[in-house]
């Protein structure tokens, strides 16, 4: 993706100088927790798309570095309050924020991010961005909740983990390159085309990273391995290999995985299985296959145009962090 | 404030009616978890200030009414985590949230209730309501971030309290106001005055709601007496207390409140020397004073709308609570 990220490089120093201008507050734990996060190995791959979806939309103005920031701040601030709620250890390579300031101090910061991002939205100035990025918000919400209620269930199907990863994250992958498009007062078709793309795109990243949790290290991870098997989290890789290996099995997913009772060896068994049985291949597939087809939404714009193939390159990058 | 509440009556109902719609989702967890709180025993005391300020400002359309429900929806969610943040044990009557779902659905609740506020704010339509809400979430997290700082430093001077409760409690009364005016196409100087109306009358409430925590019956609070001294919460009765019972009782506050080294019987000793130096008279009579500089904001209004006795009668329902 170096293509891309050339393209957008200037775009992304602005957008990186209004993070950091807007995570400020007289509140001194407000910017020094914001900086251990925001500081951080981050990827900063939202806010990209809303640059990109705006750029390739013919976005000759700087609003759209507004909504990129706004994006990170909403991201940043699910990042916060998921770490609490998961209990996680780390981030971006980091220890965990609520380790550090606590749980109390993770939870409100991340509101003053999620309030932030908003002031940014009102000055960018576009009522329909707003509509997008406050929709997307609440679906992301909805997302968490459910996987929350539905975390430790063997049999979820998988139709259902795909309606959960499509709201907790490609939603906001979606929203963030459709807000962009918006922005720079691209058709309806090429809102909807990059709607899609930033959706598939996202479900694609998300599968990618739950097979990682099996074959990936902390290094490249920024998070520990095993991490969701940990926590006892139904993701595809983990929900294929059970369904796969039937009865034979069924003992000690119910009781590492369902019951939580884990002993020393058990992340390694199940990654063990994972492979063995094809649900890792199985789970890249289906990135893959997700990849593909944001590619295709791309169609809806000229060839010509750099940032087209800038963002297939993503499409590809995003599902190559594996094999 | 029965005047009030007859006047507001028609609007209220509706407003009542969004509030139960715009909190359902198919997650069921979420209009459980929402309808435990919302179903209580909410005053409703900051949607009915953005009701009462868009009809005193001559309001014609309904557009104020989704304003309302969404002041109410970025109220719930600052509840639902602050209970977190506090480990309350008791809201509005009944047993907090988080003991009953978990902190994690009370912390992703909370975020869907905000998104959900601006997904309101958007279909109200006005860019500066959205401007005032955006910046007022923003200032009740530092607000809040502040007080988590601060909250067992019994060297806290009355200044630095205040602008604590300024931005956590008095800003979204300011704030919900304002929005009303504003929505209402109110003059600046209206606006501003019926900002200020509402500043004034949260700093009022909110000095009478920490003189309630040493002064009031669990069944009138709708939480337990006595929650902020067994937080070591320095709340200005408390602050004015320690600074007038001096070297005499220092021990007794450094172990008690600073350290959380907390015996049976201490609460009652800290209620009888708050009220023994005057501290909890203190604090009313400047709850008081607010009060009295909220109403006057007031006159930027004809004496004739009947809005305008309406809000007065609140202010000083405000203070009445107590003597």
């Amino acid at each position: 993706m170096d293509g891309l990220m050339e393209l957008a490089q200037p775009d992304m120093a602005g957008v990186d100088a209004l993070i950091r201008d807007r995570m400020q507050s007289p509140v001194a734990v407000i910017p020094a927790l914001a900086e251990h996060l925001i500081g951080g190995s981050a990827k900063r791959l939202r806010p990209l798309l809303t640059i990109a979806a705006a750029r390739l939309s013919g976005a000759q103005d700087d609003s759209c570095l507004k909504l990129a920031a706004a994006v990170e701040f909403i991201h940043t601030a699910t990042l916060l309050h998921d770490d609490v709620v998961d209990s996680s250890e780390l981030r971006r390579g980091k220890v965990a924020a609520h380790l550090i300031w606590g749980a109390p101090a993770s939870v409100l910061v991340g509101d003053f991010l999620f309030a932030r991002a908003f002031e940014l939205m009102v000055e960018a100035g576009s009522m329909q961005a707003l509509e997008i990025l406050a929709r997307a918000s609440r679906v992301i919400a909805e997302g968490e909740v459910l996987q929350l209620t539905r975390a430790h269930d063997l049999n979820l199907h998988q139709d259902m983990y795909l309606e959960i990863i499509k709201a907790k994250t490609a939603e906001l992958f979606a929203a963030a390159a459709e807000a962009g498009a918006v922005s720079a007062g691209a058709s309806p078709e090429q809102c909807l085309a990059l709607r899609k793309y930033g959706q598939d795109l996202g479900v694609a990243f998300q599968l990618v990273d739950d097979s990682l949790d099996y074959s990936g290290v902390s290094k490249d991870l920024g998070k520990n391995p095993g991490d969701d098997f940990r926590e006892g989290k139904a993701t595809l890789p983990l929900l294929l290999a059970i369904a796969r290996t039937g009865a034979a099995e069924k003992a000690f997913w119910d009781r590492a995985v369902a019951r939580l009772e884990q002993a020393d060896g058990d992340f390694e068994r199940a990654r063990d299985l994972i492979t063995g049985v094809g649900a890792l291949d199985a789970t890249l597939d289906l990135a893959a296959d997700y990849a593909g087809k944001a590619k295709g939404e791309l169609a809806e714009f000229p060839a010509g145009n750099s940032w087209r193939p800038a963002l297939e390159d993503l499409a590809d990058f995003a599902v190559s962090r594996l094999r």
